[in-house]
């Protein structure tokens, strides 16, 4: 959603020296993304909302003013800008409840989302060991957990998805046709995962595993990339049908054509961090910021260890973990 | 700001069976908490937005109707409801950039706040092991890191203030005068850390050790609680000048008297979990839930082994941690 405030639009064309605020590189950055800018000023101008301009505009008003034309002698806006705009704002707006949990043993990520209107609810990749503490955060929260999807078939912990079912009555479990494994609901590449007034998109993104999925929230604001895109990283590709090339193919086709202000939430990270953007990643992911053949030769160059718990793991996971049976 | 979507203020007054929507919810709640509801319809009112009401609303205008009038029979909003709303709600709209980082070892959050205008930074809780880390991802996102500031002068780890002044040129350290630790600047209660157009309140907040603070962004979204709060549970207080009593006080006088949808941010978490709210707080601690008396039994009866690292963590944290010289 466009921002109300009328200073908004303070464009101050002939500014040099003074930075320009957070909204107006926001506006550029808009612009700058391939938004048609008339077509949100017209809907502006059908708000009432009043514009403020400041100094010469060369005899073009405003905010008719193509975008190019100003654009060339401003900052070209960076990733915290584009960060500020859009972190959340769904959220905070649309009655989106929205929890991140961590599992420290295989470092990985659970998501919880819900619509406070329906209270009907989402986790993605639970994990085994914390499924107690998922359960509860969902009661306590008065939540009714409809879902429980994986991103793909884990090889590194046992999915929390089987005993869910049981501990929750009512959840069913989701995770990807291509994966091959046994679930209540298998998806493919354009399935929608409803929850109340929500959805994710489920976009194929293979190349970690044949069946990885990235699931996109329906406004493009959020993507739980699972392993296929991690922090700075990705996930390997040396087993478990891995390929990079379709790793690279799959993220720079699925999730960079994000939005640049989409929030990237992946299933691990190892050093600390909560979160990233597709910006940040579009520019500093060291591996995927590379060309297909530089990737590759640094894929084929991890020597990773193998997994410690692959053989458990995998087994279970394909029949969508620990049945609590 | 209020919802600028007209249906938000569909308030459906006659309505019986029908459940509220959590727009409906939001603003009964935010006319439970004392706000002036004329005040933020006459807002609306010269934003020229359009008002749809519902029904029967007994002769009394919809968007001037007292509250409480129809507050007896609506349900109460839930702590689920109430967290959508204010989610991160001043971050997509105000320009704050915010991110959570975690140290395993243990088990802290540091948190980056930034105005995305001025550039300007506050890292709170810094720990040594990850200056990298955080220096790196400031430098990343064109932030300049005016202060490092400490909620109190830990026991189980060292702070990253001291590295973090060499790394970072200009950036200074912050620590409560009452904690006994030296830094660059000693604060106070009432105290503000300012950068660009934020500023974090600081909450005198006793109990786990003499100095400790709260930090409170100010339009109280968001409270950075150190170990006084921590998600369903709080510090201990059995060394360090630790008092159960003033804990007790210093949570429900300065944290529990915060809306009840300011989000929690504590200085460490054991479980995975990474937030919570003043409400589930105030409902759900297990601890805090309880009167003072029991709250002290709890606390004297805890047991706790002596922290691996005090000896030589206190010492380095009364001198702002390791000074890299």
């Amino acid at each position: 959603m466009w921002p109300t405030d009328p200073t908004a639009l303070e464009l101050n064309i002939n500014q040099k020296e003074r930075p320009l605020s957070w909204k107006q590189q926001t506006f550029l950055a808009d612009s700058a993304m391939g938004a048609p800018v008339y077509r949100r000023v017209k809907s502006l101008l059908a708000c009432n909302l009043a514009f403020r301009t400041a100094g010469n505009h060369n005899g073009i008003k405003p905010w008719l003013k193509p975008a190019f034309i100003s654009k060339q002698r401003l900052p070209l806006p960076s990733q915290s800008t584009v960060l500020a705009r859009s972190y959340c704002q769904h959220t905070a707006q649309k009655g989106l409840v929205f929890r991140q949990m961590f599992e420290p043993i295989s470092s990985t990520y659970t998501y919880l989302l819900a619509d406070c209107e329906t209270r009907e609810a989402v986790l993605i990749d639970p994990v085994l060991e914390e499924v107690e503490r998922d359960a509860k955060l969902v009661k306590e929260l008065g939540l009714r957990l409809l879902y429980a999807a994986n991103t793909h078939c884990h090889a590194d912990h046992i999915t929390g998805t089987g005993l869910l079912k049981k501990v929750v009555p009512g959840c069913r479990s989701i995770i990807s046709k291509d994966s091959g494994a046994k679930a209540d609901i298998t998806i493919q590449e354009g399935d929608r995962i409803e929850f109340g007034r929500f959805h994710l998109e489920a976009r194929a993104t293979p190349g970690h595993t044949d069946g990885c999925m990235t699931f996109v929230l329906n406004d493009h604001s959020l993507a739980f990339t699972g392993d296929a895109l991690l922090i700075r990283g990705c996930g390997r590709t040396d087993f478990q049908q891995g390929s990079a090339t379709r790793l690279y193919k799959s993220v720079h086709e699925k999730i960079f054509t994000l939005p640049e202000w989409c929030i990237v939430y992946p299933a691990h990270d190892y050093k600390g961090m909560t979160m990233s953007t597709v910006d940040e990643e579009r520019r500093l992911n060291p591996r995927l910021t590379k060309s297909m053949e530089e990737f590759v030769i640094i894929m084929s160059n991890l020597n990773l260890p193998k997994p410690t718990h692959i053989d458990t793991a995998v087994p279970a996971n394909l029949v969508c973990g620990i049945q609590g049976d």
